[in-house]
């Protein structure tokens, strides 16, 4: 048990993934469960909380997150691009991810869904909304987060902290064919004179 | 005129977003035009190259979006960070930002979107495919890019190549608050046995 898990206020939650990490997709149904890789998901909504994730229609995870109606999100911290590269070239429908690669996961308090704890970062419990003409034309499925936490060592009230003393933690960004970029170098923007 | 813009092939255009960058959407209807920062954006497709962006219905972009069905997507480097807080912060439905901030633009040769030449670092002119349930219920618009280019000291051969010697042009991802990391440390995922 990551004994640095805080709750993340629902306000914040779009926070989670304005950056564009990639993310894992869990989900789970009927004794079936699986993992994938995302890298295109993002907020459409502060309030209610809303995203937006794409789920090729012909996955696994497409498969049990329409039968479930839910799907976590698991923000992998850069110790993580090795396991994240892998769930991500390979399909859950004959093995077990979970098995395979050894991935310990417990179900959300509010939805069920896997909750991947070591080396991920931030979680988000999502409801899926039935959207058929944007799910199959765009393979886009949307959704409302009902719960969020993160690791209070890399996002605390509200905010990311990006250090040189938590890079394990940091986002990783995937540019293609397993290389990611680890999200760095913070920089606060100045108001620019009109 | 920069000299190390090169055309991006379509099919390697989903790359430029592909790690979710923050972005500056600009578009022109009837003799105005408008620039706004965006955190939300994603691919949906590699062919044809399409992606998905939130523009709030209430903003002015999404008045000449709609309008002109069209819109470019520039891409910031980090030496555009105060800009682009700058040009997500106000709205160009009085003042025309261009004008407010120097901004430098050239119509698209597909489109004929303006698109912001100094400190943008890739490029891509979009039509916008009308969904209007999506864009109603989550300010989201479907596009599809008709084309794409990228300064090659960044990005080239169809990948980026964020190094020590080229920070001033690596992606900004926005954290909230005008505070962006910045794409850096790029690592290679290793295959795990299984």
């Amino acid at each position: 048990m990551n004994p640095h898990v805080r709750p993340v206020a629902l306000e914040h939650a779009s926070r989670l993934v304005n950056h564009g990490p990639t993310v894992l997709v869990t989900s789970a149904h009927g004794g079936r469960r699986n993992v994938m890789a995302a890298a295109w998901s993002m907020p459409v909504e502060f309030t209610p909380p809303r995203i937006a994730v794409v789920i090729d229609k012909h996955t696994f995870t497409r498969e049990l997150v329409v039968a479930s109606g839910a799907f976590g999100i698991c923000i992998p911290g850069a110790a993580l691009a090795d396991l994240s590269y892998a769930v991500g070239s390979e399909s859950g429908r004959v093995t077990d991810k979970f098995d395979r690669h050894g991935i310990v996961a417990t179900p959300g308090r509010a939805l069920g869904v896997p909750l991947i704890e070591s080396g991920c970062i931030a979680w988000l419990e999502c409801r899926l909304i039935r959207e058929p003409h944007a799910e199959d034309a765009y393979d886009t499925c949307f959704a409302e987060v009902v719960a969020a936490a993160a690791d209070e060592r890399i996002f605390a009230n509200g905010h990311w902290s990006f250090r040189d003393d938590n890079t394990a933690l940091h986002t990783i960004h995937h540019l293609g064919a397993g290389k990611f970029a680890r999200a760095d170098a913070v920089v606060q923007a100045q108001r620019l004179k009109a």
